[in-house]
């Protein structure tokens, strides 16, 4: 199978993403060739930290030609996991949750969306981008079933541990938290947290001290 | 007015949100009085980290006897400008912004929300969470007259650079973007990007070389 990359930092992986986004709408532009210099200038990277980063996976760049952007973007889509699928679950049919179902990039990378679970009876039954609500009560037995890898907690932050430990019982790998509240998962757990208000709390920091120096 | 700390890291700056949810965590359940060793263990950081951390806003701890919670809480809810308020609007009431219309952290800490905006008609003029939704052509006009200080960008990503121009004009002064997008905004903005697909494919890529390590 694929290449494993088990001893390059989160640091870089965590620029990937940035990479993949990038790449993609130079696709979508029909550009073909860029030159590390390109998209330094594009992404706000030093050239150098892109051959670095890159380098990291064997480096695709030639030397006075530069980076074949649909070569690049195809492997980096592969470093990321996304030539793959995953049966994924959400739970919490809320405005989060069918903001999360309907997300254009969720099926379109592998994200195999199968239920979305719900406490509120005036939910459960009905069809989210043609996903169904099921009760909360059916959770793990579905999970455990289907064979889910992802589940996606989109609940209050009350109930969002129970639901991690429903997940963890049911067999899933990994979870992506948008509760903002941190979560005890067994190690082996992979755990990816959208923690809304964290990324508010820094704007209003930058907000704050921008107008006291002003 | 308060300090002003513009020296200090944003690593530890993007930290203290995290700081800030363990406190309320710990006041909630009435604990007022905890040493560097326990909140490590909780948040996973080192004591020594903790110490470090908070040192760089002057330390607020007492040999022997740890961190008053009340008071760690409620410097770093100042030093996070959570102190103040902030005129905001959000653009876009799909989904995803009325998830963040009705999320319950953002009036409780002072981002005072005043209108949605959409294109689509069926939303203009009713009400989320007891905020209006205006049709998107009034956008400029009601945030230059309302003193709008935060503009939130839950469009799709197409509308998202537009948008984006018309806050700039209109005097904003942050802009918490959660299309799936980089904008291009003057150096003065203060630009926070909420990019999911950026993190569902760290998810994606730990999952996928979990997979293989197995």
């Amino acid at each position: 199978m694929g290449k494993s990359y088990n001893n390059i930092s989160m640091a870089v992986i965590r620029r990937l993403p940035k990479y993949h986004r990038y790449l993609k709408e130079l696709l979508d532009k029909e550009v073909y060739r860029i030159s590390s210099k390109e998209l330094s200038v594009m992404m706000g990277f030093t050239a150098s930290q892109i051959r670095q980063d890159l380098n990291n996976f064997g480096g695709f760049g030639q030397q006075g030609y530069g980076y074949n952007v649909e070569e690049l973007y195809g492997e980096i889509k592969k470093i990321l996991g996304l030539n793959n699928t995953y049966g994924t679950v959400i739970i919490g049919a809320g405005n989060l949750g069918q903001a999360i179902a309907n997300y254009a990039n969720f099926q379109k990378y592998g994200f195999n969306l199968k239920a979305l679970f719900d406490v509120n009876p005036k939910m459960v039954g009905i069809k989210i981008s043609d996903i169904p609500v099921y009760d909360v009560d059916e959770l793990q037995e579905f999970t455990a079933k289907n064979n889910i890898e992802i589940g996606v907690i989109c609940t209050p932050k009350e109930f969002a541990q129970d639901i991690a430990d429903k997940l963890v019982k049911s067999g899933v790998s990994s979870i992506w938290n948008f509760a903002p509240v941190d979560l005890d998962v067994p190690e082996d757990i992979i755990m990816e947290n959208v923690h809304l208000s964290d990324s508010l709390f820094i704007l209003s920091y930058l907000l704050s001290n921008n107008n006291e120096e002003a």
